[in-house]
């Protein structure tokens, strides 16, 4: 908020730490192995208490750290959305379910996800909470399935983390889980981060961040044959059919206005391309946004490396064809910050050089692009990259219905969420959510980073048992269910009761 | 068997025809989307029948090109497994409750795993049928999952996979499938191999084979961000507690005799790795499977490329310390062959040279280790690679019992199926299956080749729809089930019902 540097200071973790700190991660894997997930749901649920009470000086640390408002984001939805996920895991840890357990009684084979093994989280900068690398979403499914995690603090909120890592730490000490469950590991050099996602003893990796930095990661944990889950860039379409435009132009406008420039434009699911048709509603559609984005108050943003990297993605999108509507420098603001912007391109510029044009711009800005037509709105459906949402609002009589079939089969593959009618910002934490989507949005696309239980598969292993003697094997496999809220799936059907003995 | 050079000839597959067939393979991709499941469990049925229509042909020219027996492998075993497989993908894509729909009532979020896009299938030298790229089980859990599949005929049954192919386009033809939903290329090189698994259009890849040429794909699949799924080496270590040679030595010896020189040890979980603790009797173990090992007919090899590749591993083992308990030289046979060959090595030596003592040697063979004692047995396990599988031996009274259990844990997280009393060969297709494992095994510890419906999961991505309107859901994601079969997650419970209003 005022550019002045944080005065504590943070270290920088060198190989030989981190070297340690994978060995009593695998110790406490080693520990806790077979473990019934509630020991792991205990830490959770403690955790988030340990965390509520630290309530004020997370909030306070994390506004100084990041600019971002105190009050409603940080202490009234970010801490409490924070919270809701580990207690969430702790529910799934706890019920086991997301487990699996899978008999085939005929055969004797039996099987079950399990956890896969040291986890190394690589936190972004903008959620300092719900994201952390030591308490968010990565965090709390990686636990769940009963793996430790080595957090890497990011560099924009390090007392924050350090605060995470302290409450994390005394949850430990008070649910009677070995220490090295949790660690946290301060700035690394590249090299080293590339060591650590590819080491002989890491289980998987979750990674929430640039897209370069990513796929250096990326290159090293392959090579090794070691998971890496990534969630890079995302531009998140939004189509708007003419229908919609025609039915409620105004609502639109607010809808997208609200969403592009909460926290400042640094959400994941900020909508950064907006498709629409030529012709005079969408004239009024730019120039109303114009309007909003004129009288919307310049946030902060998180840091100057956000700052210059927002400038140069504008400049980017200028060179290459993109007239500023609104905004397009640098300032109006407190702190590192930029004006409100809109940019605008026509279909023709969009295709010929769609992929500079899909360049992320993550800050408080959006691009329109002006089809010349609804071929034209197609062709540019099938030439998006990879994202973690697509949106498409039309007309609720019917109007758009043809264009919407026409558009969204194509859509649809590329993207991980797809929406009617509501703008991406807002992430739920589902079991049925999916934020995640083709590369690169991220690296896999039958993987989420959010929603819980089936965040939790990322970070785990299948094990399979042939033939083994009832005694030896874990009690969720065994005929006789050791709890009623466990699904099963038993000879292909899903049930909580035991193995019918006939 | 004859050593004979297989008269036809096949052509090497250029890259503007692979080209033409991805394109072909997106348009129908493209045509099929949103296809009810019915529709490819039609001609995944279909094909089986024409499979069996041809039995006598595929038998005797796969026999001719493997030297493996007619019957029973062939005929009895390897096909009826391999229409099984198709019937079962077929029955699976019918249910549909591999897609896992889920559904959150109260945020209207609903998601469902669906197709991922063109499928590559690489499928090895070991199965003419149930792992042919155009028949076994990687085709079969792409089709099922709605995905047109390019499969590359491997060079060593190049007729055989020819004959599947017109079984399949006939059963195209049969079931209204677009004739691109499958397509067979022939030989290609590395780099256009490559191409293929890294291409924008291709959706995953499927690779079962030589752990060299899965790396190189590997490779380019991941820097594109594009899913590859390997069956690479396994050893298949079998850990034979003192208790169990105590009990029923002789017993053991002709499982592991069975195991071992079954299909002439060409089989990816032949047991190429034994772990015995030194001793009166495991000398005699070892004197035993030495018997029946020299009493057995040598088989023939695939071809010269395996009987070289066996060769030089045998060589490799020697050379680094292993002795040759019996066989150790080529022939002895009919065609390409080998002698039945057991090394044997201490313990210490294996401990000090544990990798390269653990190269697999693909054919009649395998590698004795004895420990001097049952703490060296844990150093073992601890100094294994990811496995397919891993096996415990012991005796049924529980005097191994404490032994399994220290062993235990640390093989578990090596392999993919922890067997007892049972050896690694013969795969059964069942839900609970685990034919993957950790790498180098595999790719992803997470996944299996063998398994319906699990295997399904591989070629797959996950669709979440927010807020979109109820008429424009797939028909497994709306309120009223389409489907009493289709297993359901509403709300955190599996059910085969609709959603219930209240």
């Amino acid at each position: 908020m005022t550019k002045q540097a944080v005065t504590d200071e943070y270290p920088v973790s060198e190989w030989t730490e981190i070297e340690k700190a994978l060995q009593a991660a695998v110790a406490a894997s080693e520990h806790t192995r077979g473990w019934p997930g509630d020991r792991f749901a205990n830490f959770l649920d403690k955790y988030a208490d340990c965390i509520e009470e630290r309530t004020d000086q997370l909030v306070d640390m994390a506004h100084k750290e990041t600019a971002l408002p105190s009050s409603p984001r940080l202490q009234d939805v970010e801490l409490p959305r924070t919270t809701g996920q580990l207690r969430q895991a702790a529910t799934s840890a706890r019920t086991a379910s997301w487990t699996m357990p899978t008999i085939d009684t005929k055969a004797d084979i039996r099987s079950i996800y399990g956890p896969i093994g040291p986890v190394a989280v690589f936190g972004p900068n903008n959620f300092p909470f719900a994201f952390n690398s030591i308490a968010g979403g990565d965090f709390a499914a990686a636990i769940a399935a009963g793996n430790p995690v080595i957090a890497k603090g990011h560099s924009s909120h390090p007392g924050t983390t350090r605060l995470f890592a302290e409450a994390a730490f005394h949850a430990t000490q008070k649910t009677d889980m070995p220490p090295a469950m949790v660690q946290l590991i301060y700035r690394t050099n590249h090299e080293d981060g590339c060591r650590l996602v590819s080491h002989p003893l890491i289980g998987a990796t979750g990674y929430t961040g640039a897209r370069g930095t990513g796929l250096v990661l990326k290159e090293s944990a392959d090579k090794a044959g070691k998971p890496i889950y990534l969630e890079l860039s995302s531009i998140n379409p939004v189509f708007i059919l003419p229908g919609a435009l025609d039915e409620r132009l105004n609502q639109v406008a607010d809808e997208f206005t609200t969403s592009c420039l909460m926290g400042t434009g640094q959400f994941c699911t900020k909508p950064g391309l907006v498709i629409l048709q030529a012709g005079k509603n969408a004239r009024r559609f730019v120039e109303t946004a114009k309007q909003r984005f004129d009288e919307s108050p310049v946030g902060t943003l998180l840091n100057e490396s956000v700052q210059s990297h927002f400038t140069q993605s504008i400049d980017t999108l200028t060179r290459e064809g993109a007239v500023v509507v609104v905004g397009g420098n640098a300032g109006k603001g407190n702190g590192y910050c930029y004006e409100n912007t809109l940019l605008e391109v026509d279909g023709d510029t969009f295709v010929s050089k769609s992929e500079i044009l899909q360049t992320e711009a993550f800050g408080n800005g959006s691009l329109f692009v002006l089809a010349k037509d609804a071929d034209q709105m197609l062709e540019i459906a099938e030439l998006l990259e990879g994202n973690l949402t697509g949106c498409v609002y039309s007309d609720t009589n019917g109007n758009d219905d043809a264009l919407y079939d026409r558009i969204v089969p194509t859509l649809r593959q590329r993207v991980g969420r797809l929406l009617n009618d509501r703008m991406p910002t807002g992430v739920a934490v589902s079991a049925a959510m999916n934020h995640g989507g083709p590369f690169p949005a991220t690296g896999h696309p039958a993987f989420t980073a959010v929603g819980i239980p089936t965040s939790i598969h990322r970070f785990t292993s299948l094990q399979c048992y042939d033939n083994v003697r009832p005694h030896r094997l874990p009690p969720l496999l065994r005929d006789k269910s050791p709890d009623d809220n466990t699904w099963r799936l038993i000879d292909g059907q899903w049930t909580r009761s035991g193995v019918t003995t006939e």
